[in-house]
């Protein structure tokens, strides 16, 4: 009977899960949204539920679980999750260990989709990789000498918070003029609105509210706004790049999240510019692409890492 | 009889060393220039003629050697070195263990000054350390899960050039508006005389050419725009620093260098800065500190690199 490993990748309203196996990486891989997870002992009566279920097929090995928030991956403490107010200070890592008599590895969920694309996706062959996920927020993760990097206080990665400009626009974590508070989600539609008002585009005959990848289809279309729209999103991120391919010399950046969907239009610029700004040797050394994995990312890096922390053995 | 260990700390146009013994960690030490090192043949006869002269007193056990630009750790391969175009493409290593029989270890300068700040002086306790050295350029070295940080192409460390303003001033490096760009000690000395056109100061009744140094005096004497001066160069430096900590979860910033004279006026406004602008978690576990060794550290750095790969033992 071969071994499987169990991630799940807890969210802000839902929680989906899939199963690795211990030999081609990816297998039997489900996801499926279970709710009501506001409480953490209904969280892990579920999980016990599933496990549970599972068992009856699969020889389940440990369970790997993203969180998003701030967790202490040594002890599987969890700090505080966003927008999960009654997930603070929990030893979480002992709550479900003791429902499920199995090993409980918690890490950041950020942490894990790098893990998932550093192993088994875009980042497969790097040895220091950046993952940056564009959407409401800017999150990143960090995989240094091949391992996630953590810091001091699990706190590390955020590429979104490298300030841009320290008059800058006020940013949610309280600094100022963050990547973030540039193109997060919300403040991008906020100046493609402005620029809108003043300018011609194919966008200003939508009838409704614009998203981001109506933006990436009026440029696949030639609308000169929308194609200079990404080129200023380039931009600011490129900022935020060559500072972390100048101090830390990667040899990837992977480009995950919604904004990713813009494809060439931001990243050929951002090519561009870190060619012509980074230093050159970083330059010359570091790759961007595009995220393999979509929104599964953090239940493979979840299994993933049950898998490393609990053995390779078939 | 005890075992050494000779640190080398090539400069630009000289350079210094000292010797290590295995217990107390530094004895011995000495600091003399020796001229000529333009040309990488003689260099190496110097330093065989130095460690034939220091091994009738002790016994040396292997060499190390910080010099001030790329070099490729692992095989002791010069790639090129700042201010000396001889040496380039050099397998150095290889060249100096056939002159003098000895084990050589070779690491860029600003990696040989962080470990020496790190293991014994201003950095001692800690696991994530950023070393900034402020001078005509902005240099750096990283400290991380307690070991040299170096990149995939031994590049890694260049605090100094971390983009402020990708529309700003043209650096050094063929980028735009990086934290050398503004604080490197010209650029800093030229906004001073643009100021000091303008505003009343002691520092307009100098004789000659003013220094850093002077501004640091008159700071100290309470001149209002030398205190401004410093607050100016400090939120400069805290744009980079919010960015690697928010990014790298670092406990320790240590400030070497020349400007680091300004003491309190340059390093109590930073931390303000990193207080109240940096992520929470990030900005409550990191401590500023001042260097403990000045021109010393490359030398003690070198030294300590040949004892770690060499054993400890007496």
């Amino acid at each position: 009977m071969k071994n499987y490993y169990l991630g799940i990748d807890l969210g802000g309203t839902n929680f989906k899960y899939g199963i690795l196996d211990s030999i081609s990486g990816i297998k039997e891989f489900r996801t499926s949204p279970i709710a009501d997870i506001a409480y953490p002992d209904k969280a892990v009566d579920r999980i016990g539920g599933l496990v549970f279920e599972l068992s009856k097929k699969h020889k389940i090995k440990s369970v790997g679980l993203g969180v998003p928030g701030l967790v202490d991956f040594r002890n599987g403490y969890i700090h505080s999750l966003t927008n999960l107010k009654r997930w603070k200070n929990l030893y979480f890592k002992k709550m479900l260990e003791e429902k499920i008599g199995l090993p409980v590895l918690i890490d950041n969920d950020a942490n894990l989709a790098a893990l998932a694309e550093h192993r088994l996706g875009s980042g497969k062959g790097s040895v220091n990789m950046l993952m940056v996920t564009l959407g409401t927020g800017v999150g990143g993760g960090l995989i240094l000498n091949g391992e996630i990097y953590r810091g001091v206080n699990n706190a590390a990665g955020e590429i979104g918070h490298i300030p841009l400009n320290l008059n800058g626009p006020l940013c949610n974590c309280g600094g100022r003029g963050c990547l973030e508070a540039y193109i997060g989600n919300k403040r991008l539609l906020a100046y493609l609105n402005r620029r809108l008002k003043k300018e011609k585009s194919v966008l200003n005959n939508y009838n409704g509210q614009i998203e981001l990848k109506d933006v990436s289809a009026a440029a696949q279309r030639g609308d000169v706004l929308s194609v200079g729209f990404w080129r200023y999103t380039a931009g600011k991120l490129a900022q935020a790049l060559i500072g972390a391919v100048n101090l830390l010399n990667i040899d990837r950046i992977v480009i995950g999240g919604g904004i990713s969907d813009a494809g060439i239009f931001l990243i050929s610029p951002l090519r561009e510019y870190l060619r012509c700004l980074a230093m050159d040797i970083q330059a010359k050394n570091v790759k961007i692409v595009k995220a393999r994995f979509r929104g599964k990312a953090g239940i493979i890096g979840a299994g993933l890492l049950a898998k490393c922390q609990t053995g390779m053995e078939a």
